[in-house]
C-alpha cells in the first residue's frame, strides 16, 4: 500500500538545548507520546533568590491523554530534579530506570507525597521496555560520573533513534560499569537512523581521563596523609565514594559523612548495594574527638563552594562539629560548575588561612569529568554510525563543537540539525527537519512558589541587589486628599543612614517641593497614579545626583 | 660605634595579600616613607551594588608627615586606580612610574580635578630615583601585558629590596620592551636582601607562553576571515591592539575603535608614542556601513562579558551601531578573570545564536597570561638570590605556591614569609620578621560615595536580592498612639502581586492580629520600638510558612 504522507515520528525537547540543565525530551508518534528525563536546572547568578527552574510542560499538558510513560537515562537533578514538580499534574504512567537512578527518584517523590500514586519499574541493561503499540526501548550501560547510566535506543516506526544521556568512555572504570560496547555497535550495525548525544565537553581534545587515575591520586593521598582528611566531592558520585572509603578503610581510618544530601545518597547507594562500607567503618561526627587525627576521614558536602554547605562553613570557621586546623588535609575532589569557580577559590583561600592543606584539581587529578571530550564523541559517532545528527545537552557553543565533530567522523553535513528548546523535529528514514515552535519555557521554582516569580519581581531584586530601597511614606486625608504632617522616608540597602541624615533631610525637602506643587496639598484621586509617578522619577533623580545611586524609590499614600 | 638596636627598615602591606587587586605597599625607614602603588580591587560577587573597592589608608594618614614619594610598577587598574580617591587626603609628593603609566594616571586624576596638584615625574628603565635621605630606587624593565612595567630595586639602610611589580619572562616579546636580565641579575650578584614577587600564576606549571604566539594566530585569522570581524581585548593591552591595527592593515581592512576606555587607551598610547596607527587606517563606526565587510575590524570592548560592554550590546543585539550576523568573526582575545566565566560563556553563546563563528582562548591562542607561570617565576627567584622572600599579589593559595617555589629555587625554608595585609615587617640584614598588625581594610564606593557602605547595607541588598522587600505601613494618631484604619502593605521584589492577592489579604489579617494584641489598638511611644520588631518578626514568620521565602520586613508607623 503506497501512503502519501507517512506518519512521522515527532521529537520536541522542552529543555536541555543552549543551556546545561532541564533535560526533557518528547517523542511522539499518532497518538502515543513518551518522555525522555525531566531535569532541572540551577539558576544563575542572574536570577536573583531563585532555588531552582524546571522546564514549563505546557506542551506535554496540551497533548497529556497521549502520554505513556517517562523514561530516565540516569539519576542527576539535570535528568530527574523536575519529577516532583511535574508528575502531581500528569496521569500517573510507568517511569522506568535503573535501580539506582529510581532509589534517588523514589526519596524525592516521597519528599514531595507523590511516591504512593507513582509506577516506577527497573530496569536492567539490555533490557527491552515495550512503551507503546509503536514505541519500544532498549537501555545500554555507559560511563559517566553515577552509576547506573543508560543510553536508550527508542525503536520507532521510522527507525532506531540513539538518546545517548550523559556519558563518557572510561576504558579502566574502577567499578562494575562497564560501557556496553558490543550493545551499542550493534545498533550501528542494525543502522541507527538518528542520534541525540550529550555535547558538554565537545570543545576539550582528546580522550577524557578514566576515574581510575582518581582513585589511585585518592589512594596515594591516604597513604601519606599524617592528619585529618576531610574530602569533598559530588554526593551522587558513588563510585568516587566507594574509593574514598576503601582509602580510608585501608588506612585503618574511621570515616564520618557529613551534610545531608551527601547522607542520603550515601544511605540509598547502601541500601541499593551501589556502595559497600566495611561494617565499624562510619562513625558520628560527635566520635571524631575520641580518635586520633590519623584515623579520621570526613567526606564533607561543598565541593561547589555553595554557601550553606559543610565545607564552606568549615572553611569560615562556623561549623559546629569541625574545626579545621593545621595538619589538616582538605581535599576537593570536583572541577568547579562553570558559575562557581569563585565560591571555590574563596573556600580554598579560607582553608589554606586556616593553615590546612588543600589538594584541588588544579594540583593533582582528584577529579575526572563524567562527560566525554572530542575523543569520546567521536568514538560513540563512530559506534551508532547515525543518519541523522543532533547535539544536545549544551551550550551553543558546545553543541556547535559537537556538529563540526559529527561532520568530521561521518554524518553528512545536511543531515547535521542544530534545534532550539521547542523546536518539534519530524523524521521519517529520509527526512530529519524542525516543523514548528511551541511554547518550551523556564518556571521558576522560588521556596513554595512554582511559576509565581517573573521578570518583573527578577527585575525588582536586581535593582535592590544594586542599590537598595528608598522608602517614602505621606499620609493624605481619606475623602479629600489633603497631606497631613510631614513625609517619612526609611530606607534600606542604599546608604548607611547615620552618615547620611543630611541627606534624609534634604530627602524631605525635595520631597516637600513636590507636594507643594499640587493645588493646596491636595493629591485627589484623579491625581494620585501622575502624582506617585512624578514623586518617585524625581526622587530618583534626585538620588542619583546626590550619590550616583538609584535604590528602587517606593511611594505611598496613606489614607487616614 | 655600636648601636644596640640598629634602625629597621619596616614595610606594610595595605593590600595586594590574599586577594588580587588593590595593590598597595608602605616602606618606612625612620621619619621617611614612601608608597609603591595605590591600586583598587574589582568587587566580587557578595559585594551588591559596589563598583569598586579600594585600601583603607588609615596608615598612611597616621604618618603622612613622613611621606616623600608614591612609585607606580605599571599603568594597570589594581596598581593605579585607588589614586584619585586617595591623593586629595595626601600632601603633594612626586609620584614616579614610566611614561604610559603616567598619561594613564593624568587621565584619570583630569576626571577628578586633581592633575593641576599633581607632581608626575616621568622616570625611564635603569633610572635612579632619589627619595628620600635613606631610600632611593631603580626602575628595570619587565615584561607584562601593558608596555611600560617596572620592577623596583629599593636601596634601603638594610640593604637592597626587590620589588618586581607584576610580570611575565617574555624571551620574544612582540614589541620593543625586552626584560632587562642584564640589570636584575647584576642586583642578584651585589646582593638583594629581600624580595616581593607576583604570584598570581604560582600554580601554573612551565613557562608562561609568549604574547608573540598571540600576535600569530590573530595575523592568521585577520588572513582567512573573509567577513567583518570584531575582536574584542584588554583596553590596557596596548602590544596586542598594535598587533591587531597591524593585522588589519596588511588586510587592507579599516578599524573602528568602539568603547570608551579602549578610545581612552587608544588615544593615549598614541599620543605617547607607543601605539603606531598607519594613516586613514581608523574610521568612525557610523562608516563602517559603506564599506564591504572584509574590509571592517571593529575593536571593541567587552571581553570579560561586563554587562554594559559593547561586544555584550552587541551579543544582545541591542547595540545602535553594529548587529552581529551571520559571516562575522568575532575573537575573545582575553581569557575570562575568576569570576567572570558565566558572563563571558552567555556572550558567546549568545554571538554564536546570532550566527557569528566564535574563536575564544579555549579554542585558538587568542590570549596569552601577563603574569609569569612557575617557571618565569623560579628564573626571577634566580635571578635576584634574595636572601628573604615575601610572595605577593595573590590568593592565599597563589602565595602558599609560591613560597614552595621559592624554597625549592634558593632561599631558605625560615627566610620565606607569608603576611598579610596590614601586618608590618621589620627588616635588616640578619631578620625579617612581622613586628606588628595595623588597620587594613576595604572602602567601598559605590556611585558618589566613598565609604558610606557597611556590612548592614550589603546584607540588606543580599536579603532583599533573595526575596525582596514586604513593606508595612500602619498610621497611628500622633500623641495617643492609636491605631487609624487598616494597614497598607506593598511588596517588591518578593511575589508577583496579580496572582498572590490572597495572600496579601492573609498578611493584613495577620497585622491586624498582632495590632489587635496591643492594649485598645494603641502604640503607645513606649511600646513603639518592641511592637516593630514584634510585627517585623511575625509577619516575616508568617510569609515564609506560607511562600518559603524571607524577604525584608520593613514597619513604618505613620503619626498623623
Amino acid at each position: 500500500m503506497y501512503q502519501v504522507n507517512p506518519p512521522r515520528v515527532r521529537m520536541t525537547p522542552l529543555g536541555g538545548f543552549g543551556a546545561i540543565g532541564m533535560n526533557m525530551m518528547v517523542y511522539e508518534y499518532q497518538d502515543e507520546m513518551f518522555i525522555i528525563d525531566a531535569g532541572l536546572m540551577f539558576p544563575d547568578d542572574e536570577m536573583y533568590g531563585i532555588d531552582l527552574i524546571i522546564p514549563d510542560i505546557t506542551y506535554i499538558k496540551e497533548r497529556v491523554k497521549k502520554l505513556k510513560a517517562i523514561l530516565i537515562t540516569h539519576g542527576h537533578e539535570d535528568h530527574i530534579g523536575a519529577l516532583p514538580y511535574i508528575l502531581g499534574e500528569l496521569p500517573t504512567v510507568p517511569i522506568y530506570a535503573s535501580k539506582l537512578t529510581q532509589g534517588l527518584i523514589a526519596v524525592k517523590l516521597k519528599e514531595h507525597h507523590l511516591l504512593e500514586k507513582a509506577q516506577l519499574r527497573v530496569i536492567k541493561p539490555r533490557e527491552m521496555i515495550k512503551i507503546s503499540e509503536n514505541f519500544s526501548a532498549q537501555a545500554f550501560q555507559v560511563n559517566h560520573s553515577i552509576p547506573g547510566c543508560f543510553l536508550f535506543a527508542i525503536k520507532t516506526p521510522a527507525g532506531i533513534i540513539a538518546h545517548t544521556g550523559d556519558f563518557k568512555v572510561d576504558l579502566t572504570p574502577p567499578d562494575e560499569n562497564k560501557m556496553d560496547f558490543a550493545g551499542i555497535a550493534s545498533l550501528g550495525e542494525k543502522g541507527v537512523l538518528l542520534a541525540f548525544s550529550d555535547s558538554t565537553n565537545a570543545e576539550i581534545p582528546g580522550f577524557s581521563p578514566s576515574e581510575s587515575i582518581v582513585k589511585n591520586t585518592i589512594g596515594s593521598i591516604f597513604e601519606n596523609a599524617k592528619g585529618r582528611i576531610i574530602i569533598a566531592t559530588f554526593a551522587s558520585n558513588v563510585t568516587r565514594v566507594q574509593h574514598i572509603i576503601q582509602a580510608a578503610y585501608k588506612q585503618r581510618r574511621k570515616i564520618s559523612v557529613i551534610g545531608r544530601s551527601l547522607s542520603n545518597y550515601v544511605n540509598i547507594a547502601t541500601e541499593l548495594g551501589y556502595l559497600k562500607i566495611p561494617p565499624n567503618t562510619l562513625v558520628k561526627p560527635q566520635a571524631l574527638n575520641s580518635l586520633p587525627d590519623d584515623k579520621i576521614t570526613i567526606i564533607a558536602t561543598g565541593s561547589q563552594g555553595e554557601s550553606r554547605s559543610v565545607l564552606t562553613r568549615m572553611a569560615e570557621g562556623v561549623h559546629p562539629q569541625v574545626k579545621v586546623r593545621a595538619g589538616d588535609t582538605v581535599i576537593i575532589a570536583a572541577s568547579p560548575i562553570p558559575g562557581n569557580e569563585s565560591s571555590v577559590h574563596r573556600v580554598i583561600n579560607k582553608l589554606y588561612s586556616l593553615g590546612a592543606k588543600v589538594v584541588h584539581n588544579r594540583l593533582m587529578d582528584v577529579h575526572a569529568s563524567g562527560h566525554g571530550y572530542q575523543e569520546d564523541l567521536k568514538l560513540m559517532l563512530s559506534l551508532l554510525q547515525p543518519k541523522f545528527f543532533i547535539p544536545c545537552h549544551g551550550e551553543q557553543k558546545h553543541m556547535i563543537a559537537h556538529a563540526e565533530l559529527a561532520k568530521a567522523v561521518c554524518v553528512q553535513e545536511k543531515n547535521v540539525l542544530m534545534i532550539e528548546n521547542g523546536n518539534s523535529v519530524e523524521l521519517d528514514d529520509k527526512v530529519c527537519k524542525v516543523v514548528s515552535k511551541s511554547v518550551a519555557g523556564k518556571v521558576l521554582v522560588d521556596g513554595l512558589g512554582v511559576g509565581d516569580i517573573g521578570t518583573v519581581v527578577l527585575q525588582d531584586r536586581k535593582a535592590m541587589a544594586t542599590a537598595g530601597a528608598f522608602l517614602i511614606v505621606i499620609a493624605v486625608e481619606k475623602g479629600n486628599g489633603k497631606v497631613v504632617g510631614d513625609p517619612q522616608v526609611i530606607t534600606r540597602g542604599f546608604i548607611f543612614m547615620k552618615e547620611a541624615e543630611g541627606l534624609l533631610d534634604e530627602s524631605k525637602k525635595e520631597i516637600k517641593r513636590i507636594i507643594a506643587r499640587e493645588k493646596e496639598g491636595t493629591i485627589d484621586a484623579a491625581r494620585e497614579k501622575d502624582f506617585q509617578r512624578a514623586l518617585r522619577e524625581e526622587v530618583a533623580e534626585f538620588l542619583y545626583e546626590k550619590t550616583g545611586r538609584r535604590p528602587v524609590v517606593l511611594a505611598v499614600l496613606m489614607r487616614v
